[in-house]
């Protein structure tokens, strides 16, 4: 193996790793549990090392890129926010550099920091995905990229110009796990296309206030049988990224198809809710875009 | 003791008994953690005798009244909701009648439905505060009962007109338990009036979705040191019961002051909350009304 690099998406509770040639094809890949929130006495030193230790032996001096939450403060070493509108040759520019490991010299993608809001909002991981993106076309795009913490982001010209986050997964998540409307959820059952259509149109016209209420209809559904327990998962998922659609679209939908970028799971359920909301929108495997865009950052900053 | 009747509000998680004499004083009370979720095998008789045994033998016959969760499915007997608008005099009509227990008639108030919206929305416990509150001036009136469930109802001549739920504290109590708000949050904190009040006032103008959006404010500001994690709690709770309040309040704040009915801590954030919005309020415990309600049904059901 010509290994040239190593690439790294270290999460909070899972982390994955591609040994690539010099032009990024993946020549071996890894992946295990040992999200970030498992490492004891912030020991990430050693325990990247059992992670991918041989391929360090095999192609000394080689570097190290990684994206994601291992730049945060509980990360290995925090990477500071790039603020918004953010450029993408800011991220090569702007990544932090740690002490080599066994003589491989590691860098750490910066995230970023949006405040149009007035309140602070944060991506780590997703601006590499973005920066992915662009490296294929080059265009102006809005895009979305589902998940625990849903981000909206507009591709302007040549680096982001904004993004918001909508905890609409994180919510979904509690909200099926514990409490009234839990205890009334099959949540194994398969999707139900026809109960997360009603959970989207159940979702339009509502205020902040409204989907308080709202949420109640996925246990009162249930309470009356007119939602059977196999199906009240689908109508909730409705409902909440119905929401997130709705704001996100309120200004109009863009001409141009939105990027929906995530898991072909979420990516489904994403484009089933743009279509039914007259949105032209196009799935892309988040998986494809990492790659290219570390490779990208490995050679603007002459490490590749 | 001349006891003349039980009262009981038999919740899911707890429970709380009343013996009183024909004028509905209390002349003792219980109150443990038995609630029905509690309770093995449907075994009701035995958990009630267990709790209000001696008062039992102590006055042979006297009825037993009882209102809550207790006449749910998952309770002693289901009682049917009876349909808004209802008046009040339906709760007596339609209370559900259980074999006596030890010679002791029993009866369970129902709770509502209304489908107003469309979909059901209920109530069990809370008609029967309502009809305590009506009880005292026979108005009309506009009211909120604070609670895992926030229930607004509105008294129309000589009955409930209608209501809506809002899961606004299951919601802050899930997000406060786990996930990215609750790693950074400090549960124990007192309130801080200044974060609640921020909370509120970043409710303002929020669709569905800009609700989830907003509630990544509670973390992201905890993230850059803009918010201690003492003061989390407040301005998510300002955030949550802000999206309430201004849905709630959305047609125009009513001329009457709006009845807000609970405990002391919920009361108290309801009132800064609304007096923020410049809706008049009241303060009433939830706990005074429970019991005067319960003696008119025993009385107007030839029980008392």
């Amino acid at each position: 193996m010509n290994i040239a690099a190593i690439f790294a998406d270290w999460g909070t509770t899972n982390r994955r790793a591609w040994a690539v040639d010099r032009a990024g094809s993946v020549l071996d890949r890894r992946q295990d549990d040992h999200g970030l929130l498992g490492v004891k006495d912030r020991a990430f030193e050693t325990s990247f090392r059992d992670f991918v230790g041989n391929w360090l032996t095999q192609a000394p001096g080689t570097p190290i890129l990684m994206a994601g939450m291992v730049g945060s403060k509980l990360g290995w070493r925090e990477a500071p926010y790039v603020a918004t509108p953010a450029r993408f040759a800011d991220l090569a520019q702007q990544m932090v550099e740690l002490p080599p490991l066994d003589g491989h010299p590691i860098r750490i993608v910066p995230g970023l920091v949006c405040r149009a809001s007035g309140t602070p909002d944060v991506m780590r991981g997703e601006e590499t995905q973005l920066f992915g993106l662009w490296l294929q076309a080059r265009t102006d795009r809005l895009c979305v990229l589902p998940g625990t913490h849903s981000k909206w982001a507009e591709i302007k010209g040549d680096g982001v110009a904004g993004f918001r986050t909508y905890m609409t997964g994180e919510v979904f998540a509690n909200l099926s796990s514990t409490g009234t409307i839990a205890q009334l959820m099959r949540k194994d059952a398969p999707h139900d296309a026809g109960a997360f259509q009603r959970g989207l149109a159940a979702s339009e016209s509502q205020s902040a206030g409204g989907l308080l209420n709202r949420l109640f209809s996925a246990r009162t559904l249930g309470l009356f049988a007119e939602l059977p327990g196999e199906a009240i998962a689908s109508y909730l998922s409705g409902l909440l990224i119905g929401a997130e659609l709705r704001e996100a679209l309120s200004g109009g939908a863009p001409a141009q198809p939105i990027a929906v970028i995530g898991s072909a799971r979420m990516n489904a359920l994403y484009l089933e809710g743009l279509a039914l909301m007259g949105a032209k929108a196009e799935a892309i495997d988040g998986d494809t875009l990492l790659r290219p865009a570390l490779l990208e950052l490995g050679r603007q900053s002459r490490l590749m």
